[in-house]
């Protein structure tokens, strides 16, 4: 998918383990370069590179720092969730509080936020890119927030839907597309549409990975199936098996329940695969991906479109 | 002993909460308002303030935004400290994962940490000062990482010591000072000094800090005396007593074993107070403030200089 950018993302795993590396104690580094070379997907510097790419200024030494500190934002980010929900393991890997412990972890993390702030002032960025990156963390954060106070609501709105998984998802991949835009040299105009299709195929990749909780059973995705309602997050389809099912009034009372059971959470998932709800989700996420390749810039390089293009594709096909 | 910016620490009150306030969500802006009302002691954001006023070019309205910045980083990272000491107090009030949980604190100290980076970069104070910033939430993490690793280990080496509290505190009140001079318009090399007595008082600051622990009973500082001792933190009354003290066998085993009872605590602390250990430090706490008076640059205006004056000794008599 990425070809266009394959030796890009080479140096960019250099990159990450330098700039986790500590001079000062050879724990922080390890503990960092763990983190870092964890399997992550690169899909947010993969954007980032992709969009500065299509500018008319492209420079793999101008943008190589600020992909890096996206990257470092989301593994910060993620170091954070897993002490949050005493998560063990994460891509297979042990992570940081289990590993070492919540100390290491939470210090480690905002280490981590800590050097991707200092990427982004080291390189001349200018002050857009720094605000947008603090807006980003500051989102994150509040959107987890909401994401907490909402658990076991059972929300019947899809706006809230929309909302939260925007502040999850979808800000992160526009601000990675706009900001590469940017570095690269594209004018305003040009950058916003890139942070249309960045937030586009954010809210699919979302839709679509709310939906593997869904679809596929447990062997598949390597977690149990229907972790979200277990742990009380309502997603799309859900959302519209509590609109047409006619056991909606069963579906309600489990998914808004804290102590629900195997059995129950087993029951919903049957309720919800019964009705449309998937297919529901499954077309709303391709109208955002075609959205995302509407939006794309005219004047955007043949390859560097096609790229745009086969990104959108590889979120449809949810083989990830 | 801050007349001089009074009416400067006013402003910045209403500039905290207003920088905590979230638009999209009451609880995040509950949980910040709770977090930056709780009795912080506005030193750092004070020092800032009063180095600006002493460089040519000061204007509290370009200033205020770095000094509620500085603030929310202290803030941010002793809400992750009380998530990791499991604390349910600080200053007489209840911690954030007391109060509310983990997850709202950890979130909210990411968000605080965002907060000061957005402040920053809105305010046009240029990549020095991001980077610097940037620099100090990452040495607050490794200094952390450090003790960690050293306690119970009683390294009986004074540099280690001063690494440690240098990481700890006075780097931090260093960057107030610096960057305060900076923003007020000083030139760098009045600036580097400010800079030096940040760090002469910062120095002092946490050598008295620890003093407390050995020298006043568990009333006077409204925690159990010799709670340094407890966790396996070795100041430098006890590596003076290590190095001197006929029963230093003794001390060193009750210092370096994590499982101490109370008894063996309140002996330690009376071996400690046998010998000159706290008139070691304290003569040691003195150097730094004297050093930290002498480097004030000759062209401070009369009244900054008084007041930094003040400050020193202030630190000197330990009564806050």
């Amino acid at each position: 998918m990425f070809d266009v950018i394959k030796g890009d993302l080479e140096q960019l795993e250099e990159r990450l383990i330098e700039a986790v590396s500590s001079p000062e104690d050879e724990l922080v580094t390890e503990v960092g370069t763990h983190l870092v070379t964890s399997g992550g997907k690169r899909i947010r510097p993969a954007l980032c590179l992709l969009a500065a790419h299509g500018g008319p200024a492209f420079s793999l030494a101008h943008t190589l720092p600020l992909a890096a500190a996206l990257e470092l934002i989301h593994t910060a980010s993620l170091v954070h969730d897993d002490v949050i929900d005493k998560a063990d393991t994460r891509r297979g890997a042990p992570t940081a509080n289990a590993k070492w412990d919540n100390k290491i972890a939470i210090l480690s993390g905002d280490y981590i936020f800590a050097r991707a702030f200092r990427l982004v002032a080291e390189n001349d960025y200018g002050d857009h890119v720094a605000n947008r990156l603090a807006q980003l963390v500051g989102n994150l954060s509040v959107g987890e927030i909401i994401q907490d106070k909402q658990m076991y609501k059972a929300a019947r709105d899809e706006a809230d839907y929309y909302a939260r998984i925007q502040k999850k998802t979808a800000d992160f991949l526009e601000i990675c597309c706009e900001l590469g835009a940017l570095v690269g040299g594209m004018d305003a105009a040009a950058a916003e549409k890139l942070a249309e299709y960045g937030h586009s195929i954010g809210m699919a990749f979302q839709i679509t990975d709310d939906l593997l909780d869904i679809l596929e059973t447990s062997e598949q995705i390597g977690k149990p199936a229907g972790n979200d309602i277990r742990q009380g997050i309502v997603t799309l389809p859900v959302l519209r098996a509590l609109a047409v099912s006619p056991a909606r009034e069963e579906l309600l009372a489990i998914v808004t329940n804290p102590a629900m059971t195997d059995e129950m959470v087993a029951r919903a998932l049957s309720i919800v695969r019964a009705t449309d709800g998937a297919a529901f989700a499954q077309a709303k996420a391709e109208a955002y991906l075609a959205r995302a390749k509407e939006v794309l810039p005219e004047a955007l390089p043949e390859e560097i479109r096609d790229a745009c293009e086969q990104v959108a594709d590889f979120i449809g096909q949810r083989n990830f």
